[in-house]
């Protein structure tokens, strides 16, 4: 009998010439049409913009950071506020994460917590201890001492009942040497055994659990992380750890990954959310991925786009236009004339350049909402290449290449 | 004939209480039913709101800041786009300043900018001389000259393309003597002739032209300003200059402005936006409202509420809540059950806090939307009270009273 009666993954197909794949994430609020992105709501809003707006723009599912919610305004409040959904107004598909990222890697709560910290080096100074009971740290907010345990962290995200959770693991550093690496796993896995324990304890069957794979760039590591995971009773896994210093040792590492992880069970890549990257981890049978990319970059003015819509002297191999540049002060065209966002139906490139050099904030709501509809158009697009077989056409449409 | 063949106003009853009276402002861009408010559009964009939301919010009309955009992006820019309508996606009646307020009394475009500068006594420093010609003043963007002359600040809102427009004048300094206020006065009534004799020579009937009653404190001047504006060919009439230094000197001089003005064209009040002022204002014939009040409240917290819905820890007399406070940290109830905003549908009162807390842009984007059906919901209810002699009565639903 499944441990997750109100969840289902189902594969629909897998592609010819990948281990591409088209499925369906079925939870009690609803379906996730696969592969899909997340977005990041992180301290319970997408920045810049309304539930109603981003279900407008067809997004699926989206995410809140357990760290920032349960410094402010806290777990029990959003408990006692009827949960997460019915607090910010989302009644579709949510998953939180553990909390562990930001407390490892970051601390705080500025513009920095946005950027994977793939390449850090040192631990923030909020972390105080790290034991084996959990992490010990203090509030950006207060300075006040916080506890994250793997049993707190499911108790968190219990109050806080996002529909897909995850296991609290060590965000092992990026220049730690294989020793350190092959410590740091084993705790993150004792870690999510004892998470494992306290979903099971409190299980109510609305909430599905991830576990998360670790090993840093070690194939023996990533072997036997995979098979962990693959031991015990998660529903879906999520990629972790450092995935290295290139895109090419990243795809390395997530290709052995996916080609050990049972392939019954939905896989989430942790941060990515480049286009091409996309591509790529979809190639590998990667289903779902999340990234601050999209929502922060439209707050600097970054419009993702096409390259058929690149502006020229915006160079090549990006994958959107800056609106604050002078070239669009007086370009009447929307971003994407084939975009049909409510941005792209509204407003011209030139309004939204002068919104910028205005400082007004509907600048970034505007563009905010450009990308996430870009990015659900993007794995729509994906979603269909793979049920034709054309997914290596379909990235000539959104992947430029110098060889092409 | 006509000299505004486009535009009526149409009064379609007057209290039998007070002058308050209930009309129909005609414009080619369709109707605005009075009195009413209009929200300010700075730099042409409500701060956190799209022209979808403004409109689901009920709203008939906008203004822009003549001064703002003629310097950022500039108005050859915004004509070249199609004019201000279709630059900001606004298709509905929309107003223009003459640009004269922000560079006598402001001069820049921070906050500051926002508050009517009443008591102001000191000239700005970007404000470098004003001469029979016209203004000039330093950019505060870059620095460059510029010289706002009556002709050219006709130009430029022929560029913008508003529906309403209004004439250049001077904005008298708070505490001048009563000589300043005259020759200030006779200066802004021949500007007023230079800027009608522009609007003539330049007519294409799509704009109607305001003029501006001056006169500061002092009710001979008034009245030689309110007989300027009637004696030539204004669409409509706006009350502008020093209005007093208390509530009761601004009533009295908006009584004795109005028992002057031609009954038969709308009337303005310049930068008034007060639940009560607004009360106060209809009652002596007002036609039109704007102020930035409600829209820059919300950005500080403040959600607009009837009386009967205050917290009773934010005092009487207040017309708002502050969301910031911590006594609505659990408070699951939206700002008011009974409005229909989306704001009021999807979020709660602890949510809001939440946002604020975590200095989140949905919190303004939301109160602003809030606040802007706020007025809307109450000049809906003035005006049908109007129409049923029950302005007194409807008025205890909206302003505390002591004695009450």
């Amino acid at each position: 009998m499944s441990h997750y009666p109100n969840f289902q993954f189902e594969i629909h197909k897998t592609s010819k010439n990948s281990k591409a794949r088209l499925g369906r994430l079925v939870t009690p609020r609803g379906i996730v049409e696969t592969p899909a992105f997340i977005f990041c709501a992180t301290k319970a809003a997408i920045k810049g913009a309304t539930p109603q707006q981003i279900d407008e723009a067809n997004t699926q599912i989206i995410l809140s950071n357990t760290y920032h919610l349960m410094l402010q305004p806290g777990g029990e409040i959003i408990e006692r506020q009827g949960g997460l959904h019915r607090f910010m107004g989302w009644n579709k598909p949510m998953l939180t994460d553990s909390g562990g990222f930001q407390i490892f890697s970051l601390g705080h709560g500025s513009v920095a917590s946005e950027i994977k910290g793939k390449r850090l080096t040192k631990r923030p100074k909020t972390l105080l201890k790290i034991t084996e009971e959990g992490a010990q740290f203090k509030s950006y907010i207060d300075g006040r001492m916080h506890l994250l345990t793997p049993e707190r962290s499911i108790q968190v995200q219990r109050q806080l009942g996002a529909d897909l959770i995850v296991v609290l693991d060590e965000c092992t550093p990026f220049h730690v040497d294989k020793i350190y690496t092959q410590r740091s796993m084993q705790l993150s896995h004792r870690w999510a055994l004892r998470s494992l324990a306290e979903f099971q304890r409190t299980d109510n069957q609305r909430q599905a659990l991830y576990g998360i794979i670790q090993g840093g760039v070690y194939d023996d590591l990533r072997k036997e992380s995979s098979q962990f995971v693959n031991d015990h009773s998660f529903f879906g896994h999520a990629v972790g750890g450092s995935l290295g210093a290139s895109k090419d040792q990243m795809h390395d590492i997530v290709a052995l990954t996916m080609s050990l992880l049972n392939p019954e069970r939905p896989v989430h890549l942790l941060g990515i959310g480049g286009v091409s990257d996309i591509f790529n981890g979809v190639r590998q049978g990667i289903d779902t991925f999340d990234c601050v990319h999209p929502t922060r970059l439209a707050r600097h003015g970054g419009a993702l786009v096409q390259p058929s819509f690149w502006h020229k002297n915006d160079g090549k191999g990006g994958e959107h236009i800056n609106l604050r540049n002078a070239h669009f002060r007086e370009d009447s065209k929307p971003i994407d004339e084939t975009c049909p966002c409510a941005t792209c139906k509204t407003f011209s490139r030139s309004y939204l350049h002068h919104l910028l050099k205005a400082q007004e904030i509907l600048a970034l709501q505007a563009i905010t909402i450009h990308n996430i509809a870009f990015m659900n158009r993007l794995l729509r697009a994906i979603r269909e290449a793979i049920s034709l077989d054309q997914l290596d056409e379909e990235e000539k449409n959104w992947v430029f290449k110098e060889s092409t």
